[in-house]
């Protein structure tokens, strides 16, 4: 049956519309009850049609993580796009076309960065100083006033940039051990970008007026934990997360979602059974579901969790105690017990809610809505 | 001078020709010497250009890992080819037609698939037992007689299906702690298939002769560790290493290559410096690397290692204590010493030896020769 309808026969990663519009609207509700732009970050599904449904909701501002997604997005009618990564030089000629078309904001980690921007763009931009509160992957450290100050030297002198504000990725909320330890992290942070805002209150501008424009900078944060978590957006004023669209493994292993809602899950037939372990072998590895793993509590370590498609192209909650155990580049391994063991038969297709779900849609490169229809995912597009 | 001839931009796969060329005739050298026919893997470079550079060196026999795989080279004029993959019943109708046009060997773990292949194929193809000699992914059990009777009671009656031999991957070869026991393993496997050949010595057919041929079973195996490492093909008949066309850090690490050796690199340019921890943050992270890591001997983690790009868009050696050690989606974060750190700024390009050349190249969608030449890859063609 379910074969008949979505023709599943290789693996497929099924989208399930409804539970992503919930999802996507869940974080606009809160972002308008704690009165914050919410910018989301459409790295995680890369998709012009599920943009759609964040337009259908309002959304108006978006963030990307690299100058391909921007004008992949912008050719769909987006116009204000911030391109959350440290810019790469490399890319001038084509994030200053695009700035011609959109409202666009580059993000800098230093001094030398914006300057050459300013140097070379031909056109308008707003600047976001990526800041580190905390993560240490990249950014300014909050506290680093001269390199912040050279920055702004920058902007407020310059006819074509303008500062937009401070931007903020607590990414180590991955790493907390509990719900807690996440809200303590995003506050932590949001204190230190409030002395920031406190600091140079009035050295951003607007769009169209570049230099000082005796504006305040924005505030913007973001990641999927915190938002999802978190109840306290005192001084905020934007938000960026992504990955709640979808949702996955390692959200809820966090406590940022319920495994009901995760929105995709990855199709995938049994092609061996191993009865001797329990173990099923699926056509669904690595070059499906990324090499992404997670540590459960019992400290099994895991590459996705088992559900049941149902007839109609959804599926169930996930099957107890079954989990991927293993991946090499097209083998999955799923390890189960005896009474699952035994319903299933080569050729039966199961699912598997991802760990990653960015990097599982990025390798799958498309969607199918449990309608069977098609949904497009930029990295189905082949480099030039 | 680098960016000019090889434009390089964002981050791109470089590919090293002539070293791709040496590996893929040090294994031709090997099976000659050793009598073994040589079928390579061509799931680590899914190139119909590198293909041609087997070709040129006189292969004739291929393997691959999926049906779309198979059709992707028998359009290349590819005549023999392996799926060494437990067989997905539901791409029968694909398997079947492609079997009309080549000698196409399927491969089954299980009587149950053996049976549904000889049911509904209707044309002739050869039939390979996964067998698993010890590296328990999947496979029959080498001692599960009664299995391998029942398969082979297919095969025997069947107008369609011949059986061709035994197929063993040891993928256990990649957890080993040495060399050594990479050998004690290849030859503790080599001897159970030996003594499989020896109880099933008249049971293989030949394309073209559908049923008992009264052949004898090829036996064929293959990891690249083992066939890059051990002298010893006593007894086996065919190879199918698939990775040391390019190798890389996981096989490096493993004895069975030298880095100079490693025949890809990805070019990546910086985008970040931090003087306080001495790190580099570069536009290169899981979505290009993909989240495979490697243990170093030192306990450190690592996902690449940093070479000089030169200007005629070859690379060096590594750079000494030079390492990815963190990746997220499109970040990568090198830790290196002082004295290159002082040597590197934001826009230089650096390059990064993967450590599994395999999951790279699929995720990169294709490789640029360092003269410039664009090589493709299968997985730049998007799903349907």
């Amino acid at each position: 049956m379910i074969m008949k309808k979505l023709k599943l026969k290789t693996p497929v990663l099924l989208l399930d519309e409804e539970k992503c519009r919930r999802n996507i609207s869940f974080m606009t509700e809160k972002a308008k009850k704690h009165n914050l732009i919410l910018r989301p970050h459409f790295k995680t599904h890369q998709s012009m049609i599920i943009g759609e449904w964040f337009r259908d909701q309002g959304t108006t501002k978006i963030t990307v993580s690299s100058v391909t997604m921007a004008w992949y997005f912008a050719k769909k009618g987006w116009k204000d796009i911030c391109i959350a990564f440290p810019f790469n030089l490399h890319e001038m000629n084509e994030a200053s076309e695009l700035a011609k078309k959109v409202n666009l904001h580059l993000t800098v980690s230093s001094a030398e960065t914006s300057r050459f921007i300013e140097k070379y763009i031909d056109s308008e931009a707003g600047i976001y100083i990526k800041t580190d509160t905390g993560y240490r992957r990249t950014g300014v450290p909050f506290d680093n006033i001269t390199e912040i100050d050279k920055i702004l030297e920058t902007t407020t002198k310059s006819k074509k940039l303008h500062f937009t504000g401070f931007l903020v990725h607590n990414g180590h909320t991955y790493q907390a051990p509990s719900p807690g330890e996440i809200t303590r992290i995003h506050e932590d942070s949001n204190r230190r970008l409030m002395r920031l805002k406190e600091r140079y209150k009035e050295m951003a501008g607007v769009t169209g007026g570049a230099g000082t424009g005796g504006g305040e900078p924005i505030l913007s944060t973001g990641d999927t934990p915190s938002c999802s978590i978190s109840e306290n957006f005192s001084g905020i004023d934007e938000i960026r997360p992504g990955n709640y669209v979808f949702y996955d493994l390692a959200q809820h292993h966090l406590g940022s979602c319920k495994t009901s809602q995760i929105a995709i899950a990855l199709a995938v037939p049994v092609v061996a059974t191993h009865a001797e372990r329990n173990e099923l072998v699926v056509y669904g590895g690595a070059v499906h579901l990324s090499k992404e793993h997670l540590v459960l509590d019992t400290g099994l370590q895991v590459w996705g969790q088992v559900v049941r498609i149902h007839p109609d192209g959804g599926w169930s909650d996930p099957v107890p105690d079954a989990y991927v155990t293993k991946v090499s580049q097209e083998h999955g391994i799923l390890k189960c017990d005896n009474e699952f063991f035994g319903q299933i038969r080569i050729g039966d297709f199961l699912g598997i809610l991802p760990v990653h779900s960015c990097l599982t849609a990025d390798l799958m490169k498309g969607y199918t809505t449990v309608d069977g229809e098609k949904v497009d995912h930029l990295s189905a597009i082949s480099p030039e």
